[in-house]
């Protein structure tokens, strides 16, 4: 289990948060840590805050930003204290881990944004889901580490508490693979002129959260790889 | 329930710590803390640390020995890692949440120890009860604001009942609604040549199912149908 969640951070300015992070995952078993564009890394203030964890920290993946951190997993939960208009599924934290714990076949990024800004559109938008930790209503701003620990905690909790099961055969579409087809359906779009230069961006919005909800499979990416295929050539452009 | 609880950091080291605790405690909720001979308090590493949280340093009660911290409520539950052999009651932290929230009349001391060395024994022995939070078995050393804020999330969540639902806002697309998107996707799809007479009957399925996955949304359906449009109109049929 604990092979499958990919924590990943974001833009995160403090390296000491970093460090509490790393110590976070591994105090509850995991280790897989992706740093997206961090300001400071490697550093020793992030090495003396991960007491006993400079092996997850050796071992952490740096990108230059979340769209190349996500390639290598299946389902985008993004953790975010805002209240977006974006219509991109909301989990409460009970859910996500419940939807983990009966999806083990599945590999996860769990995403954690910048400490001020939290995680910005264009990166809600590569999340699946959303998770909002429950915060009290007078002071909300929870630490990045803090926040890493109580969902590492709640894994882990959950997780050796009880005997899984494996489901299914169906193999989730790696976020490489949506994204690629992302990209083919708007150019498809653009051409047939639906999609133009001013509803661009909403239009992108939409499309991403419709297909990100049906968790598509990798059958069901190649099925829609040949229906633009289809459309193409039948357009004849 | 919140002023019933009363965070108390026994022999703290670091003063970043006692920031990062105080931290934990307000995004919760919390706000009585009380110091046992702190290392370094104030200071200016315990304020950086908690931001937005200084109302709770400046409020904190600081106490020469644990005895005399104690002595304004009932109920004395300690945090501790080590397995001891002293025969105080031990209680998961489940247990302990249940125990806090079914006895609401009672106050309350939650008793974190020094990061290396934690409660002593004599301390220990001012307990009612000890509580050991779950950890991995290869690296059991959780931070000690990490613990502390598994404890406020974890009686926050269960005292306030927090229900996050989906966006209310979304209306869901009838199956009327959403069968008619399908018609006109498959007839399309058999113009291009993507559905044939043979493949018919397994690909109308599979695109069934994929788009009901992602539970479409009436405005969503709308999107759609006019994607198809598009693409007939270029396709000129």
């Amino acid at each position: 289990m604990f092979s499958k969640i990919n924590i990943v951070l974001v833009n995160t300015s403090h390296p000491g948060n970093i460090g509490s992070s790393a110590r976070a995952m591994k105090v509850m078993g995991f280790s897989n840590l992706s740093l997206v564009n961090p300001k400071n890394f490697p550093s020793e203030q992030a090495t003396a805050l991960a007491v006993g964890c400079s092996d997850v920290l050796k071992e952490a993946k740096v990108f230059p930003n979340l769209r190349e951190a996500l390639n290598e997993n299946m389902i985008n939960i993004g953790f975010t204290s805002r209240n977006r208009k974006a219509a991109i599924p909301n989990m409460t934290i009970e859910k996500c881990i419940d939807y983990i714990h009966h999806n083990k076949n599945y590999t996860y990024n769990i995403i954690f944004g910048n400490e001020q800004s939290g995680l910005s559109n264009e990166e809600l938008l590569m999340c699946d889901y959303i998770v909002t930790l429950p915060t009290h209503k007078n002071y909300k701003s929870i630490n990045l580490s803090a926040a890493v620990q109580i969902f590492t905690y709640e894994l882990f909790k959950t997780c050796t508490d009880t005997i899984f099961e494996m489901d299914t055969n169906s193999k989730l579409a790696t976020s490489k693979e949506k994204d690629f087809f992302y990209q083919q359906l708007i150019v498809l779009l653009m051409d047939t002129g639906f999609i133009t230069e001013k509803n661009n961006k909403s239009l992108t919005k939409k499309i991403h959260i419709l297909f990100n909800k049906a968790r598509l499979e990798e059958d069901e990416v190649n099925i829609l790889h040949g229906i633009l295929s289809s459309i193409r050539k039948k357009m004849n452009i």
